[in-house]
């Protein structure tokens, strides 16, 4: 291995574009180019909905959909990761945003561009150093709830522009504390479009390819219309709008977009408004990143193709570096615009480039076409878009496999829609690592004991076994750590209260995988109280990387018994009797338990 | 069981002295009698100096030192158990009360027991709801960095007082910015008094006990005298300054301090301040419990008795709250003076009653003797008090056991004395569940094989073992758990990526002690990726509540392949000509497998 391979192979690491690159084919490129003419036409008009959704003028969605595309396509290892403004991301970027100031003002836009720049900082730091496990936090129960949460509140905020209303609020309760005492004012012209919108939309998801395929469309075609849908529906509103009229009548419409591409923005530097917005920065990278790894790495499955998550990290915090450099808003992998660029055929991460000329071609020559897009369709592409991520029927079996987990996902619901989305995941973490802790402070711990004329131990409780009233013998079911410690020395303490003859203690460790200083803490306690009393700690079966720890303190001298290699080499050093017992019998039944052995924790 | 013993049962559960009331003897009486005696002459100056520390009128100290001692007589568990007034306590108070008000205002004083109500209420909710595993959280090196970096900050705080200097501020920074500067103001004449007490007391330690033996006392009174080394240290100081007229020359004296039993108070009822005093009051509840338990749970090994450990919170908490009654502050239970009673002979509870009681008739009696007695004197008890605390001994053990830990250690004494206690502690506990999450987030993975003709499997790379190109077997050595669910799903697509041979992978559970709904997820999406790979996914060896739960999911519907009881069968019953194999060769050495099994993992 040369300096020179080593650096070669970092580089093809971090530049994954370095691989697929060189073996780009003509029918690559056909693939690449029918999925990004798809993804483009669902791409325009949701980063002009998104912007909105963030509570930003359009064009910044349509510059997060061009910079980060081509710069993911350069590091990203996922073949189908369609990157660009999404709407959780956007949800959570409006309202941390909202924080710092108004919408419509500089100092918002502003904050808006600091953030995917900070959230595009943790990310490559996270993915330099390796800490890819901080996403982790993040537990199923909660990331779940958390989706449902966002989108039901997403669809909720869409009401108020679906309908022609001002509302407002960072939580599903402030949204709808301002838009159902005003119900009454909804305007009708503006429903009847939003509302002709959503119904169309909903139709298309299921309607549209068959009738295609009735009149006589192939599969593949029919297929491509029917992605073309909210397309169709944004240009249909607008010639809408244009023709009647209707902007005259009170339907909002888009207004100016300016047209051409973005230039380079330098975020503000403002080491309070960074300060502020760090830990929604990482919040808003940790919920990107779970959110594109999962997606990424499901349709990498199903090609047998390779993700790298650290690098997915640093891919991904470079496309929102790239969004902000260009006046962009955060971005992550959608869900939607991922799977239909897969089915498309996309084959590398050039498809999403392409895209991103797409998005470029419209953003220089379309945009006074946008002029009478009106609001309310947008809001109805949102209002459809989301209601995908609502997964209700998540929680029964979350009930059914623990009421612990149901417990946090429906904090996590509920504190999202009182609270807002930080306090949502802030309480869905806190709550997830408060109760795994609370799980494992009350191990499993069988008091065992030996199956007659076998070297086998098992719990007392759950099978015939012979015990001896002079040694105690406990098989804890954990790792020993501070959260059970204490309480594994409460019980030491108890069972030999309760058991006066006991001269010897040996605690089983075949399933301890770690032993922390509180639990070390707690044996040399253990240890020390069982001597007072005249009895003797031993230890069995300690694996390997414990045993090297435990080397490295004085626990091991102060032991008053011995560490042995099995619970039954303990129980024969101490009362050799036994050993003699079991080896006469083993000579007569070897075969059955040697070839098919118990499971060794029933 | 009739109602009634449920009944009686629960009544001695909850109030101890029924247990051991009855069978008081004279005996008993005698060797209470003389713990109480030696307990009142170290708890009458202690409790005055911890009012001192905590910014209290002197009284307060005493008040909490009397109704607390009768109320824990009555609901505790241990025997030899000194509560009071003691050092990281009142520290911790006097923080929390200094954020409320200005030392020295009623509304300080009003802070300080609406504390010890709060931190009462807590304990006792802890205790009936078994809560007491919160006390966990505190790992072992947090508590014992917080206890070392609480007594320095303590003795720092007491070189004020002890050398006339004004100082003040909650934490060793601010404590030592105030003292530093102005130590050229230093009072000469307290100083040398202070100084003289620091000196006698550090020798009193070792020196008056030889030195009564030598001068022909037996043992045990050599022993009394030299506990009352402190008592005599206050009385010497006091009568040097009222003979020599001291304190017109500057000496600050402790002055009137009110005669009499405290009445009972009503602690102000103002939900801002019981909201502000929440978290300090939850913090000095945990340390509070976590520094009693440890005593009690180490004087009660010493006799072989026990200690309920919910009991003990109730018994605190009451406590607490009955010195919240009567004007006092926060009390719990004090290691040197429960050691002190403990030698002395205190058989039950009824010692620390009788120690009230004395503390009572001081507080009728003996307040006057106290106007001239020098603050410096009572700054030098508690300094000497508290360096016995100090451990910085302990670091070094810790760092060679676990770097991780030492680091949480170090940073929760830096944070609390750069910030304060509230920061020290919560980055200790933060730094600790961080730590322990990020430990189990990559655990041991082993791929394994067959140990040739036995039906054991071993890590691959540390025994000759045999493996089948077609059949991955991976041993995960912990819990299935949200921090590693994700790791587990990456390891197990990169080996299967890597071994493009793999038709079957098997789990071996033998180590999983519980598998949570994000592990359930990330099993499911791996046997839904492997199954389009065409690779079935096996379990072995599943714990019993673990399959009890996942009975509980759709998972074992979905999965590809099968539960087998142990690995040895899930291979077997792949591949049954490798059983065949087994069973021949377990014909011909079956006893030495079979009686001296190897440990399951080394």
């Amino acid at each position: 291995m040369s300096a020179e391979s080593g650096l070669s192979a970092l580089l093809r690491r971090r530049l994954p574009i370095l691989e697929w690159g060189p073996q780009y084919s003509g029918q690559t490129l056909v693939g690449d180019l029918v999925a990004a003419a798809i993804v483009s036409m669902m791409l325009i008009p949701q980063s002009l909905a998104y912007a909105l959704l963030a509570g930003l003028p359009p064009q910044v969605g349509l510059y997060a959909a061009m910079a980060p595309l081509l710069l993911y396509a350069v590091f990203g290892t996922s073949r189908a990761l369609a990157v660009g403004p999404e709407a959780v991301g956007c949800l959570m970027t409006g309202a941390a945003a909202a924080q710092v100031a108004a919408q419509g003002t500089p100092e918002h836009l502003g904050a808006v561009v600091a953030l995917a720049l900070l959230t595009g900082l943790l990310m490559i730091a996270m993915g330099l150093l390796r800490l890819g496990f901080l996403a982790n936090f993040l537990s199923h129960p909660v990331v779940s709830g958390f989706i449902t949460a966002a989108a039901v509140q997403i669809a909720a905020g869409q009401l108020g522009p679906l309908l022609g209303i001002n509302t407002q609020g960072q939580s599903l309760r402030e949204i709808l504390e301002s838009l159902l005492p005003h119900l009454g004012q909804a305007k009708p012209v503006t429903a009847a479009i939003g509302i002709a919108a959503v119904v169309f939309l909903l139709w298309a998801k299921r309607g549209i390819k068959p009738l295609m395929i009735r009149f006589g469309l192939a599969d593949r075609p029919a297929d491509i219309v029917a992605k073309a849908a909210p397309a169709m529906a944004i240009v249909a509103c607008t010639a809408a709008v244009w023709a009647s009229g209707l902007d005259a009548r009170g339907v909002a419409i888009l207004g100016t977009v300016p047209a051409g591409l973005p230039t380079l923005a330098v975020p503000p530097f403002d080491p309070t408004l960074w300060t502020t917005l760090l830990l929604p920065a990482l919040l808003i990278a940790i919920v990107g990143y779970v959110q594109s790894i999962s997606v990424a790495l499901t349709l990498a499955a199903k090609r047998r193709q390779r993700v790298d998550p650290d690098q997915e990290l640093i891919a991904l915090g470079v496309a929102d570096i790239g969004s902000a450099a260009s006046g962009g808003l955060h971005v992550a992998g959608a869900l939607s615009r991922s799977a239909v660029s897969f089915d498309a055929g996309a084959q590398t991460p050039a498809a999403g480039a392409f895209a991103a000329v797409g998005v470029g071609l419209a953003t220089l020559f379309l945009t006074p076409l946008l002029f009478y897009l009106p609001k309310t369709a947008l809001a109805a592409l949102i209002f459809v878009a989301v209601l995908s991520l609502v997964d209700f029927a998540a929680l029964r079996p979350t009930w059914m496999y623990s009421r612990a987990e149901f417990a946090a996902m429906v904090a996590t619901m509920l504190l999202t829609w009182m609270d807002g989305i930080e306090s949502g995941l802030m309480a869905g973490v806190g709550l997830s690592v408060f109760l795994h802790l609370y799980a494992t402070s009350r191990p499993h711990v069988a008091v065992i004991g030996q199956i007659p004329g076998t070297s086998h131990f098992r719990n007392v409780e759950r099978h015939e076994v012979v015990t001896d009233p002079e040694i105690l013998s406990l098989r804890v079911d954990a790792s020993l750590y501070f959260p059970n410690a204490r309480f594994i020395e409460e019980l030491v303490n108890e069972s030999v209260a309760a058991n006066p003859a006991v001269r010897h203690v040996i605690l089983e460790c075949i399933a301890v995988n770690t032993i922390d200083l509180s639990a070390l803490e707690s044996l040399s306690a253990i240890n020390k109280r069982l001597a007072e009393g005249g009895i003797s700690l031993h230890l069995a079966a300690v694996k390997g990387p414990v045993m090297d720890r435990l080397k490295r303190s004085h626990f091991l001298q102060e032991l008053t018994g011995k560490v042995h290699l099995s619970q039954f080499e303990a129980v024969s050093s101490i009362k050799p009797e036994l050993a003699a017992s079991v080896l006469q019998s083993a000579r007569v039944s070897a075969v059955a338990p040697s070839a098919k052995p118990l499971p060794d924790h029933p």
